[in-house]
């Protein structure tokens, strides 16, 4: 028998939400305002000379109805599920895991991976609207898990490491279409660097859905087939604030001559203050492109104080400021609880 | 890391089971027979003066056949998916928890848990007949568990706890749509006392379905949108037997004229006997009103014993003899066993 | 509280699969190269005098995609979802556990439980092609786990075991409609002996499905309403190497005069080599009958290494060679990391 962690986290908030762009606002009590909830098992086994086995399981859930997944569809294990083998040579895993995205982008931001109040996040990985029919869709395409994935990490090497990302399309008969990134994270003392670069055709956490979004209607969003995207993320910790800073391109093709490419720039600062941090996050995106017609801007400010009851379990309230082109600005507010376990 | 406790139950009986209004006899292989299969994760961290984080994430599941939930469509964690703050001021819970009726039901009759064989709780919870054409349906509107819900508990005043439970409607636009419920449950010695009162207007476990029930012929129960249920029980330990008496009226109304009113009573006693306890509960209810024309008239009786294999796993046998109105009287067999982990 | 143990298996590939039959080759990361992947829950309580409970609740899912079961549809826990009572009696089970078939099949061949690449278990288990439409459908009905089960086992009887396994149909009004089954175990010194006799009509993991495939065209497999089968295994370990054979017959009917009958016989090799194991394994089955018309053939041959990195982790590599009638032989290759927890 080996040493399994049961773990996650369940982080539930009371709040009141509109984004710019929603028809009417919702009193809630939602799952996921700091962390998205989750639930698993991890395990690791030395294997001698170096090298060790591991696994993580992990699947999301809704913390306010107990529903499986991040949305109706999504799969039992979404978060991961996955083994690996590591030593000198670094590390290959194999399953559904992260995404190249997805550490740049909740690294380098001070809200985290919430994907409620976040600007970054919010603009890079959540759509707005109805099903079918967004007032905005993700920047990023292929979610932020990737499946049928292999991972190459590279050992630390004096603070960086690097990712090889490459998941297999799955489509019979054409092995040509597959989704490949390589991210870079960097680390030592007070500075923080990452970058990104993938190349997604491919969706998730399912193939054979749309790449970014089944929207067909006033935009047809459901036509990107292709998306490159490029990634520049930096932080520094000056002891009385951390800052950061990213910016990134989407660069999103479709199978006819219709294209559109956004670009996403966010500031963020993290202030200690008391038994917790002020958060202080802003995140601008402006699309153009063939396939929209005209420009869609969008800038969403929030500010929140994250306080800490344990290294475990925090209380947060975050404002939330948010305005889309065409659309009036709107206000969320949201207070809650997160428990790590 | 913390001390995280995997839990739950695995009930299994063979049977044959006819509920009245049922058109045929069943012999089965069953989940449920005295408490619904349900596995799940419970933590606890110390967060200093006093202050204590809890979480539960609890799902049912099916044991004769692994399908998760207690029927289709229902939440992967549908029994708890919260966490809570406790300390001196009592014990705040946010996320999908216990119904304000669950315990009072199951803690004042003989049976338990049983949605299979306690009349109190058959007549309160469980439907009888084709999903979409009941000869019965659930006294009790909004599901045993609350999604969206908010639950203060205050800490127990000398035998006697009360919890207020909040549930957001979060329709957009319309805030005033919402459950809410006061609950009280008191013990001491021998005595056991509880009431409870609910104002329902919100499905469970998931928002935009019927409130009671979906069925919509002979009686169009789905019109019903709104309840208010009454309900007192008391408990009295003789050590030769252990005696449940319980009262409840569901006010049921409708968005136009029709409205149906129901009355449940209930009587049961566990007496021990061996390295067990016999069991016996009787539940009737009569319901009238606009809403059915004729008045409806059910009346269960149950008989079992229970016996100890030791504290956590249990065998058990029951007979319940079930009439509703313009439909035979049938009888249920069942023998089974009981889990706990 | 108890000892409950968290346990499962994580088994990724990456190959090219394409069985004979298939219209295109796909390259794949994939789950269950070797073990179908699963996590669960498992405990045992002592109850004294001898008597013991346990219970398993096991689910499978997908370790490329992270979804839930085997497939789209499966049960959450469709590995296991049972309760047992054992004792010098030998061991009574409730719930839904192993279909009679599944250990005779897994452990007389050298490829164990790989749904992709044991020759065995593909012909006995595994379809092939598009769902509706196969060019393949199982030998064996009514799944590899049986639902709704009552298990009994006999102790062990100088080193064999016997289990009866009985499905109730759970069909309203007709108590004849049900699975019944009995198989045998023995294992002394280096040699195991096997035989099961199963009569199957009812489907899992849920009832209400066709009994072994709803594929209609070109031959109406969906009529199949019962089957018997008939099976025996034997197997030798000369140290050098570990031979196995099995011998099995499938006799399948239907409301009408159609019936089909299969008859499968397996050959294989485990010699060990280095850290790890060489295996060789090869399938045969022929049908015939007025339900499908002229007769079908497949064989299949699979050659592979297993590399022990530990007791809990492999690495294996498989080359697969599969014939069926009518379609061109097609090759399969994988190579992958199975680890269990």
């Amino acid at each position: 028998q080996t040493s399994i962690t049961v773990q996650g986290a369940v982080d539930v908030f009371a709040g009141s939400l509109k984004n710019s762009g929603d028809t009417a606002r919702r009193a809630v009590v939602n799952s996921g305002g700091m962390t998205t909830s989750y639930f698993g098992f991890k395990g690791s086994e030395d294997l001698g000379g170096g090298l060790k086995a591991d696994f993580a399981l992990n699947g999301f859930y809704q913390a306010d109805t107990g529903t499986s997944g991040r949305f109706g569809g999504d799969n039992l294990f979404s978060r991961d599920a996955n083994v690996g083998l590591s030593g000198s040579f670094g590390k290959i895993q194999f399953g559904r895991g992260l995404a190249p995205s997805f550490l740049p982008a909740v690294l380098f931001n001070p809200f985290g991976d919430s994907f409620t109040f976040s600007p970054l996040v919010v603009h890079t990985y959540v759509p707005s609207g109805a099903f079918g029919a967004r007032s905005w869709i993700a920047a990023n395409a292929s979610d932020s898990g990737w499946s049928n994935e292999i991972i190459y990490s590279t050992p630390d090497l004096n603070g960086l490491r690097a990712n090889l990302h490459y998941q297999f399309g799955e489509v019979a008969g054409r092995t040509g279409t597959n989704n490949i990134a390589l991210n870079l994270l960097y680390s030592k003392g007070p500075l923080g660097l990452s970058a990104y670069y993938h190349d997604a055709e491919v969706s998730n956490p399912n193939a054979g859905g749309a790449l970014i979004d089944p929207t067909a209607a006033p935009v047809n969003y459901r036509a990107i087939t292709r998306q490159k995207a490029y990634f520049a993320g930096a932080s520094y910790n000056f002891n009385v604030a951390k800052l950061f800073a990213t910016y990134q391109v989407n660069d999103n093709d479709t199978a006819t001559a219709l294209s559109m490419k956004g670009k996403t720039f966010s500031l963020g600062m993290s202030a200690p203050l008391g038994q917790g941090s002020v958060l202080l996050g802003y995140a601008n995106t402006k699309r153009d492109g063939s396939l929209i017609g005209s420009d869609i801007k969008r800038d969403t400010l929030s500010v929140g104080y994250d306080y800490l009851m344990s290294k475990r379990t925090d209380l947060y309230t975050v404002l939330m400021s948010d305005k889309i082109t065409g659309a009036s600005r709107a206000a969320s507010f949201g207070i809650g609880v997160r428990h790590r376990f």
